[in-house]
């Protein structure tokens, strides 16, 4: 068979394990140099493509390589950067196809969430719209797990276990205190419009009577008074709260508790802030000492915590999307199912993307309890098995390890280009 | 020899290894079962020993006593309370002293730092000034790192790698995403008038070349216009920048950047949201995008990525402390020595506790660096052996196990008495 180059790329928010992806799916492209020449990174994820910007993943060892599987962020950068229709924006499309007749990339995998699915299907387009032969595959990655399809988002797993275990260890600590000191400790998380990460935070107890005691999703009205009925209840019954926040927080008429007033590159607002808002609450409502928490970026970062399931699933969605574009499978996405829960049991099938680009999923009714403030049954069989098995990484004068790589440009070949 | 009763109690804020700590006090305790017969653990701290609320430790298996070295938190509550002098506050000493007699009391292990260690000298001094025989000993734990004499404070450890390790995980994360998305990100720690802890983060890089760039310091008066020209320079230099920022950053006149207004019960100042006040700044006047993290309890709980070292040293001032006390040793402290730094190595020696209590130890200036903005050499020499090793916890369905206590109380023999 003919031999090709390939084209990978890492997009919007990063996480503990997209690095394991990027090093599944050079892995594969490596096991078949026989029809994969070449695999060029983007830097800075598409922009990478537009701007002919390429990082020569050859030049790397195999041991660099095997070190992105337990290192976090975008080894490669990754952008927040969607591209437009192809009707409206041609000229994007066509310096893409530019660049890929240029250095022979036939494969394309573009590794995100579900704004990039829509980028990756539009790109998946070029063959069938603009004639050249391209194969695009998405890699599934979201901390956020709002992905539709697959049983999970590959990112989504490790960020979970982060939030629970920090949860759990915390709540120790506010109960050390609670007598005499902190009763209310409310921890924000991540979770723009889904409350999945929020709701991982509910694992760190076995029970709603175990901290945490109250979860506030994005799907769930903000309900002033109820809310602080509820943690004065679990004050007076345990002598301290805890509660997992999401940043999405939202009354019902969709206004977020914490709206910073800025918006994102793809016109979503930037939040944060909820949980030193909801503690003025605490403060004016109920009067309780309390404490708060934004982890922020430390939660998609938190490789040493990472779930030994996603760093697999991680690993396996990268895997996967090389064999299925070697099958000329285009336009799809490696999906994790679910074949089994307990125990736990999954595979890797192909989904269409069409089916899954700008579809957001959100947390089913069912898997928050019928109050609106914890999960229910249905929710902790679904969280729980995403949360299993260490992969702790290798660690070097006290610190995790991560991967060293050379970036070796691929050398250009076209005029530049301006994105 | 005649065999007593131990009292055992924790105090302060709690830290991922104060149970390791208790772990050493209470195993110790049991190797000499000839000379001590029961070990009581103060339920809440000192309020226990007042309220004759007493946990029997013997009651639990050596299985439950084992697992409180993986166990953050504090086991046995704790209890921020700190004793008046004998002489205006004569009651609660009398008190002490009709609980240790009604259960025949004579070592007292007091697990905390610079307001406990003066707890502790003044319960010491019970045997002089009110004729009781009494053994007092200091175990010291602190995050704040800021107990005088000992090369470091247990709990200064574990929470120094949680800070290096998010900052560097966190620091990946935003590289990945500078081109087109956060190019300043804000970490809060913890540390009110000493900055060792905002020190720790700086480990994270090789050097101030790395991530983070920028350290903030209560020691070192907060100059805006400084602040704000290294800031600029690193994105302009590395595309972001990466701050670790002390709670306790100040100005010149040593008001707080954030001062939530309140008070602890030792009268310190509450304080929080520095890193928002920070992001503020640089919004306003740099514009660049920014996130920040609040870590807040997450820090002085992450049990799940503690030092060994530290671990190891928490666990062998527990057991010195029994010794000490086995020797009659009143009013001493184990302290660590460091015995040598490149091979770290250190020993458990005896420090009086009148050199200990109500002494604060800030960050020496020659371990910051000449601008005031970074760590010197000095101080990384002092920090990095703290951070070596790793202890993971045992993990059981996705999480860190924690000790399950029976804490069966005392029968108590005395009247109420209220704190």
């Amino acid at each position: 068979m003919a031999k090709h180059n390939a084209f990978y790329a890492q997009s919007g928010g990063v996480t503990a394990v997209i690095n394991a992806s990027a090093c599944g799916v050079i892995e594969a492209c490596r096991r078949h140099a026989d029809r994969i020449g070449h695999v060029y990174a983007g830097h800075n994820g598409i922009i990478g493509a537009l701007t002919e910007d390429l990082i020569d993943t050859n030049q790397e060892s195999d041991e660099a390589i095997a070190a992105l599987r337990h290192t976090p962020g975008g080894a490669f950068g990754s952008c927040r950067y969607k591209l437009k229709s192809i009707e409206s924006h041609r000229a994007e499309y066509e310096r893409l196809i530019e660049v890929f007749k240029a250095h022979d990339i036939r494969y394309f995998f573009y590794n995100g969430g579900g704004d990039s699915a829509d980028t990756c299907l539009k790109v998946s387009q070029l063959s069938e719209k603009m004639g050249y032969p391209l194969t695009a595959i998405h890699v599934p990655k979201t901390v956020d797990n709002d992905l539709p399809i697959t049983d999970n988002s590959p990112g989504f797993g490790s960020v979970a276990k982060y939030v629970a275990t920090s949860t759990r260890e915390a709540a120790l600590d506010i109960e050390s205190m609670c007598a005499t000191s902190t009763k209310v400790f409310i921890f924000e998380v991540m979770g723009r419009h889904a409350g999945w990460i929020a709701a991982a935070g509910a694992l760190a107890g076995e029970s709603a009577e175990q901290a945490p005691h109250v979860i506030i999703f994005p799907e769930i009205a903000f309900d002033r008074a109820a809310v602080m009925a509820r943690i004065d209840e679990a004050v007076k019954r345990h002598g301290f709260c805890v509660i997992v926040i999401s940043e999405g927080a939202q009354y019902a008429d969709g206004t977020f508790l914490a709206d910073a007033g800025s918006t994102d590159a793809f016109g979503h607002k930037q939040l944060g802030g909820v949980a030193p808002t909801l503690a003025g609450m605490v403060k004016a409502d109920l009067g309780y000492k309390y404490h708060w928490a934004v982890a922020d970026y430390l939660q998609r970062a938190a490789r040493h915590i990472a779930s030994r399931t996603d760093v697999e699933q991680a690993y396996a969605v990268g895997k996967v999307a090389v064999e299925l574009a070697l099958d000329g499978q285009n336009a799809m996405m490696p999906a994790i199912k679910r074949v089994s829960e307990a125990p736990y049991e999954w595979q890797i099938e192909a989904a269409p993307l069409a089916q899954i680009a700008n579809h957001e999923k959100f947390m089913p009714r069912d898997y928050i309890s019928e109050d609106g403030l914890h999960i229910s049954d249905a929710g902790r069989r679904y969280l729980s098995p995403l949360i299993q098995g260490e992969d702790f990484p290798p660690f070097e004068n006290g610190l995790p390890k991560v991967a060293k790589l050379e970036k070796v440009r691929v050398a250009r070949k076209l005029p530049d280009f301006t994105v």
